[in-house]
């Protein structure tokens, strides 16, 4: 029996996580995670390809069939909300590409299906993600975020504690072209 | 002979202007240009979907060898600023992972390069635009940003008027084939 396969993706102009999960029934089962960096060195233009390139190969490689992406929230500072809204159209568009269906999930949303608590700390996220997936070891921050966005995702509706309802806003991709010009 | 193709790219989540044009020798000609629009309705990734879509599918049509951003500045909204940086990183991502050089100017570069005033009105850009393009009227505001990007990078170095000397942040595509097609 072959299970849901969901993308987690938490974007960044330096560093993107991201988790793969597999939902049999209601058994979630860990595939992948990790981070793809950027070269701070590079042009903004290159950073961003890098992110879109990894994450397509990222899908190729484990063929997803949803993807969930945290909502951010603007930051103080105007240049790294523009840095990272750029890092998140980067992703987001890689995705859509490739005909993934994209939910979005507030860090709240993630946080309360996850752990219970809406406003829990980076460590017992990290902590959840590690015990729900039978993980070995706990995750690194990044990929364990992207982890979370996949668990709140495949708990979708109901939360995994019965409090964190997600109502994920889902948009679906534009296949059709990819195949025109081959990317 | 055949000369350079140059698309220009003004990006927004709501309207992304484009033109295209080609240098042959030290003389310009239009090639076209106009708007990608998306649906207010649709969600976010569906939108960022949309502006991607559009751009490779004009990528293929129209094969230019480079293009060209204007540089946005950060908006006194942070949602506005997102949501411009999420388009942007839609937009740039397309044209880098199509194999396209992508440079990257200021809107006070753009004017000194097509109007010789960086602090130029919009209605004089259009001017411009028209003008140096040799169009039968003038392009619609969001072309006309697009278009004069464009110009700007087809006279990267020296600036149209000799004041305006422009400097492009390149950045180079995963496929560096185009790299090779000289001026």
């Amino acid at each position: 029996m072959s299970g849901l396969r969901i993308l987690g993706v938490d974007p960044g102009l330096r560093i993107t996580g991201f988790g793969v999960i597999e939902k049999i029934g209601q058994r979630l089962g860990y595939l992948a995670s990790g981070c793809i960096r950027t070269d701070p060195r590079a042009s903004l233009p290159e950073r961003l390809g890098t992110i879109h390139a990894g994450l397509c190969q990222l899908v190729a490689e484990h063929r997803p069939q949803q993807a969930a992406v945290e909502i951010v929230f603007v930051n103080v500072n105007p240049q790294s909300t523009l840095r990272l809204g750029q890092a998140r159209g980067a992703a987001i568009v890689a995705l859509v590409a490739n005909g993934l269906v994209v939910a979005e999930y507030t860090a709240l949303q993630v946080k309360q299906a996850v752990v219970g608590n809406g406003h829990a700390e980076k460590t017992q996220v990290q902590h959840m993600v590690r015990r729900l997936l039978a993980l070995p070891a706990d995750p690194s921050p990044d990929a364990a975020d992207a982890l979370a966005c996949a668990i709140a995702h495949a708990h979708g509706g109901q939360g995994l504690t019965g409090i964190g309802r997600v109502a994920p806003r889902l948009g679906q991709g534009r296949l059709p072209l990819r195949n025109k010009i081959g990317i």
